[in-house]
């Protein structure tokens, strides 16, 4: 498969005297790809049943001709006004009981089933024209699932789906009284139709309901998703794609992924950094016009494994956004490195968002590769740069990547769970996984990320931290070592204690018997260096102790291979604790100056400076933003 | 009266099979009493009208026989489901208007009048049963009232219920208008049923109109308390008990306890201490495992008081907690130490919450005695090593106090004056008569908390800070010295300021002419060392000066024994200030280590170590966490 | 005109034996003008018809036979609780949907059309009966429209008129869905009824549906004023005029100012400082007890040209009010020294609020001239010194001002387009505008605010930064220096982007490019000295650069007397900008000491002293609070 680059375009926004001339420039600039058509409903269907097609002929004929290839979008992120008279029930519904008004985007509850039947409706129409189409190289299904925090509704319409959810689930009431442990508190229900959603309750509702109503609101955007794709499928052999977004955790992304063909994602390095990111200030400004040496690099690899192995960036970041707290201009040079960031983890194609800065409504401020008055941005400079370089060969077009030695298990019920019984004030599941992550990043690795349930053959390490349950985890797969906690393991799928307490891990005779969370002025000292903070687990059972906390108890024991972690470390006490065991397993390891990254690919290896510095290193000068590579194979 | 220690326990939380052998170890561990029931509705009464006794007929024989006292509660804190189904409406309406839903508990209104018929009636059918039988030996009516902020609500019901409490209080709408000031802003009513709840106004309401919801609001509480004693009562002569929470102080809780005849409340100092003071990082880290020293402390000299001298610690922190920001593990210790405190303090028991931790619902992060896998958990530890010292006597079983020479009055309705009335953002009245009990305890004193109406006599020392008004205080008892103010007697019963300004004590010519708050960044010097900060009033009166500011201004008049105090000390000011007041009056005072507080009780003088470290004073070794007692009677 | 002192006075709150001698103590001191009746309503008209004059007939001859001269306001800010029974649905509706319930003030809804005759209804009685009165000498109508957030309305009365409003301004549906961009996420509307209010969207709404909803919002207000303006007119010659409000913004003054006679606004300086600043505590601290130097000045300016050159200052901070975070005194003199402040600027009048301290109430915590219980105050001492300063002339009471000779365009729709539209997270127009207001008067400059569409004839020097578009303002009238930006004439009317980008500026050859908002750790060295922060634009084009950044970026650039300056400079950037300019001007000016003020009226040139401390400059000792007059014609 070959790396290839492309744009996002919105013909209807442009008089269609532009169209001719944008089309050109795109293929002067050597974009191969066009994403079009996924917030266009009001111009596709002004009114309900008049569908008006010719405008969309005219714009796919005029890319089309020019061997641009097409991914066409289904409008269902943005329901034109004529809906909500149809349907004024359709909309989500807030924790605080308010629906959500028109006048945006994703105004729609994905457990409405009449508004899905109408999302079904106008992805058959789309897909019975447009299918046969030979430009239509690839489909959209909707834009940015969970975006806005649209996942969670409280409606009445999710009410009555989660009831009839829960009765699948559960079969009787009693079984779900006592699965969730309902004697506690009187909550007992004698019928499924008494269950409410669990917000505004008087203090916390059960965590058991609640873990419930998060899978069920996952399972809707399933769902959600599986209608459009069966709606498609029937008049198309072209993939079929989504673009999820940036720590979106809401939904299962490996279930959703398991519809489609290709999982794409959309990436906003500065945006993500001032927004998304519980980094210090320092970091934040280090890293202002940078973006994360890591976010992306995480989410290239999370989404790897949604897309079974394929996968795109569909939007990506080409100069200030309009949406962060903060909205500075990248540093000249990163959105070439952010591209081919992205190749390096395999990516197939990246799309740039997008073609020419809107003048007119909520992402006018939101840069394109053009500027409104159609001159050439500086993301357009950048861009030409990388399509340069990929023509320019050596293999570099080639996005095969090399399988990783090292893998971290990401899971969204972990997630889920942890989200609904933090027990610490601080305590999140995807900061602990990604602060992982980073240190294993930081020595220099290149990483898979997985879900719990696939096989660890070939591994030299796998780190499982925050798991909720090793129910489905194949950890008899590993044949390298394995770091499992802290808190993996300790609870039962339904978020309760198990009855001899957890882990229960073969061979690693080890239990948690007692829980702490820490506030941010306490640490402990650990025996290999580094500190440990936020959360501490004490630890019983025959298994040798590796690493102490200053006081003396073990904070990490082991047999074997296999090792439970008691801990949340910080980055030096991560590398301190990781180092071993991969050196041990023959992985190598090489701590990278701040900002600096490497990714292997079949052929090469990267070298990224995330830094606005020039930084030498093992022999290498990068400039700021600066991108090396080296043939190795 | 002897100290005795005692648990909570869960019995319809564990399979029949464990009841023995729990009741059996609580036995060996020294505990006389255990606590039942209190949130068992829906297994007593699974649908309205079907009584289901057995178990619970089982439960109490399990443990009466082995000579355990039980406390039954009334499970009215968690209504089933069910009633919802016959009273949509019962639940309570927060100050945005939305009604809270069923899911955790306390989720119903005060003022639902049908509701608390079905509270009496649960009450009465709980006492008709089981008010014969010998091993009940104490009630707990309902639990924790205004734990999840629950007295103050919007709903129809209190504000029709208001509006009839209104009418009692003023008989016609003009002496409400005229008391209020209502012609202030045309806020004039021509009937009762005008007069809506004092939420969701464009800007502030009336004080006076808030000031009325506030007592309506602690009335309902009383009159829901009475409803249920008045069910018992003609049942069982057992003593009737609340379990009262810290820092609540939202309803009378004095009122409330003059229908009982046992004051509890339920200590939890690590979750306190996170949670529920306003101190500094530094001191929040310094008692982290061991809370503040002087915040269970309070609470304990308050409770005697709402006791009218009987008291217990109905749930007694065990490990770490499950619903503070963080939660760490006391300080070994700790538990021991808490116990003794409460006793020193008067209390007649002390019950651990709970006897094993619960491994599903809300409260599964909550350690107990036991570990969810019955193992013994360090509290039970500690508790043994209580009920070891108790049976060693030497006196310590006996939990005569002896009478405190110093007193400070604590009222809830200048709490809810000055509420509705901040006049400084960071004003709060509870904080300022803590601050003065903090001082008074850090110069070693043993102290009463009294209503404003108690009887003064035989004390050395009162202070009244913040007192809303004198109406009911009787100075003329108090042969001793008393300092009142700051914003004490400035104001009338309707929070409106008298005529003639206040404060109006008899024999002290003074008057506040001027109030002034004061932010962060400001403060005072105190001519008697220390500082003032937050609050200053401006006096004018012959009484004499007797400390000023750094800029001459008197800030303590007195004339003789009665003094009067305007402004906020810190705590240097307040040791300063009150030293030579209690030197005068023979009260000896002790300038006691950071960390470490006594207490006198008739027969002992005790000395706590709420420091991590070990701590040598008069001779004394304290460890960490160390009690330590002599003989004193 | 003459320099003149008031008091606002409540006769309705006192029984009227003190209305005599109150009256004889205003004539006492000084005073000359009573402003009563403005929130008398439920007094007047206790039922709906049954108007109530006698007490009010007889209240102002009590005042007029002493020769004060009245201000009778409307009460139209107050409607009776009766109001309510007969317009349930008056009230406003807040952001979150929530109507505002009865019990404070401003609970009406300003596009309630019934309410609205309601009030006209009120005000034309009253002007029927007291036009004619010779003692009334003004008029207040309503009482500080948009004080408590109160402009912005999200009623259903709200949406209907916003839609005639919307079909009145762009005539045809598709008009505004071009104008708007509503292509965009196809957010097309096929009817104005459509068309909601622009809250609880699921994200942003589009800014120009904002933007079009903030000007209704303003014209609302204009419409509401209107409507009693036409009531009163035909009975009464005396002028009209509105107390307006510190930093209220959500309506468009001017406009509302069109309709009246003579602006006034209400001086809290004290809160103002801690409650409507974004200044360091550290400032705040400094000018605790003064208030910020330069924030009542720029009001008295903005409302000069409000009131076309009539203006005065209704309601005067006497001491400590109620209603900010911390409420300390005000330092001895600034009572004096603010009423100097005001008359330097060109008031005619200043009127302190209130008579006496109001003992019930929401505001019994605001002191008056008086105490509650009726002794003379600091307030009316330091009034008297005005009367006094006054009455010994030798100018003094002569209220002309000098013109000035620079001009700072303050325009409400900037406002509203970038409070829609910040892109950084402190962008606020008011800030910008009023850091460039602070930095030329600590230039020693007397300054001019003007509309946007005024005359520019005469000025020196003309800033005007974030002007939303140029389209009305006449650069071509002004023969001195114009300085524009930053974030000036970049958008169009509908806060879109202009076709070929902005600004368009007639001669000065210059383009944004890129627009970036920086975080607070970030900024920029500017070449002149001082630094810049917060935003920055690329510029493109031919004009020449006067000023760059430390990388050697234009900041700002000319064509002669014409500037675009693309950065927000900090004080010193600012003072070192524009100093050159005003002297190439022949400007004259003076870098002030900190917290020093200097202001320039047709006789005298007055030196103003906020600081706590005594300052010695230019030959003169100012001591704290100080007031320094020269002749000067």
């Amino acid at each position: 498969m070959k790396r290839s680059l492309g744009v996002c375009y919105y013909p209807e926004h442009w008089d269609t005297s532009l169209w001719t001339e944008d089309a050109d420039r795109m293929v002067d600039a050597g974009l191969e790809w066009v994403r079009i058509g996924e917030f266009a409903w009001s111009r596709i269907e002004p009114e309900r049943g008049r569908l008006v097609w010719d405008w969309l002929d005219e714009a796919i004929e005029v890319l089309g001709v020019r061997d641009l290839k097409i991914v066409l979008g289904t409008p269902t992120a943005t329901p034109p006004r004529w809906m909500l008279d149809h349907y004024p029930d359709m909309v989500a519904v807030d924790a605080n009981g308010a629906p959500r008004k028109f006048g945006s985007r994703r105004h729609y509850c994905f457990s409405h089933q009449a508004y899905r039947q109408e999302a079904a409706r106008i992805s058959r129409l789309m897909a019975e024209r447009y299918g046969p189409n030979p430009h239509i190289q690839a489909w959209q299904i909707d834009n940015e699932y969970g975006c806005h925090d649209t996942i969670l509704s409280y409606s009445d319409a999710a009410r009555i789906a989660f009831q009839n959810w829960l009765e699948q689930r559960y079969r009787t009431v009693e079984v779900l009284n006592k699965a969730w442990g309902n004697v506690f508190w009187s909550m007992e229900y004698s019928e499924f139709g008494q269950i409410d959603l669990p917000n505004q309750t008087v203090t916390e509702p059960n965590p058991s309901h609640v873990l419930a109503f998060r899978r069920f609101s996952s399972d809707q955007v399933v769902a959600f998703n599986k209608t459009q794709v069966k709606a498609i499928r029937p008049h198309s052999n072209a993939p079929l794609i989504h673009n999820y977004m940036g720590r979106i955790t809401e939904f299962d992304h490996y279930t959703v992924g398991q519809d489609l063909d290709i999982a794409s994602w959309d990436s906003y390095p500065i945006g993500f950094l001032s927004d998304r990111l519980e980094e210090s200030d320092e970091h934040k400004t280090q890293f202002l016009r940078q973006g994360d040496p890591d976010f992306q690099a995480f989410h290239h690899d999370l989404y790897r494994a949604v897309g079974k192995g394929r996968w795109w960036v569909m939007e990506q970041q080409p100069g200030p956004v309009n949406w962060a707290p903060f909205n500075p201009a990248p540093l000249r040079g990163m959105v070439r490195l952010w591209s081919w960031e992205a190749f390096a983890h395999g990516a197939e194609a990246v799309c740039y968002f997008r073609w020419r800065q809107a003048p007119f409504a909520q992402e006018q401020m939101h840069s394109g590769l053009l500027r409104p008055d159609s001159v050439e941005a500086q993301g357009l400079v950048e861009a030409k740069q990388v399509t340069a370089e990929l023509a320019d060969d050596d293999g570099l077009s080639d996005c095969a990547i090399k399988p990783a030695k090292v893998a971290l298990l990401f899971d969204y019920a972990s997630q889920w769970a942890w989200d609904t019984q933090p027990q610490g004030a601080d305590f999140d599941y995807f900061r602990l996984v990604f602060e992982a992550y980073r240190a294993l990043r930081s020595l220099g690795l290149s990483i898979d990320i997985l879900p719990p349930s696939a096989s660890l053959e070939g591994y030299g390490l796998v780190l499982a931290p925050g798991l909720l349950t090793f129910d489905n985890v194949h950890l008899e797969s590993c044949s390298g070592s394995v770091v499992l906690g802290p808190r993996s393991g300790v609870k039962t799928e339904e978020l309760t204690i198990p009855a001899m307490l957890g882990p229960d891990i073969e061979g690693l005779d080890c239990k948690v018997i007692l829980t702490q969370s820490l506030p941010p002025s306490v640490s402990l000292d650990l025996s290999c260096g580094g500190k440990a903070h936020r959360w501490q687990e004490t630890l019983d059972g025959k298994a040798e102790t590796v690493v102490t906390s200053g006081e003396g108890e073990a904070v990490m024991v082991g047999n074997g291979k296999c090792f439970y972690l008691s801990v949340w470390p910080d980055l030096v006490g991560w590398q301190n604790l990781l180092s071993p065991l991969c050196k041990a397993e023959g992985v190598e390891v090489k701590r990278l100056p701040d900002g600096v990254r490497i990714r292997d690919t079949q052929q090469h290896r990267f070298v990224f400076n995330y830094n606005a510095e020039t930084v030498e290193w093992d022999g290498i000068r990068l400039p700021p933003a600066g991108v090396h590579w080296t043939k190795t194979a």
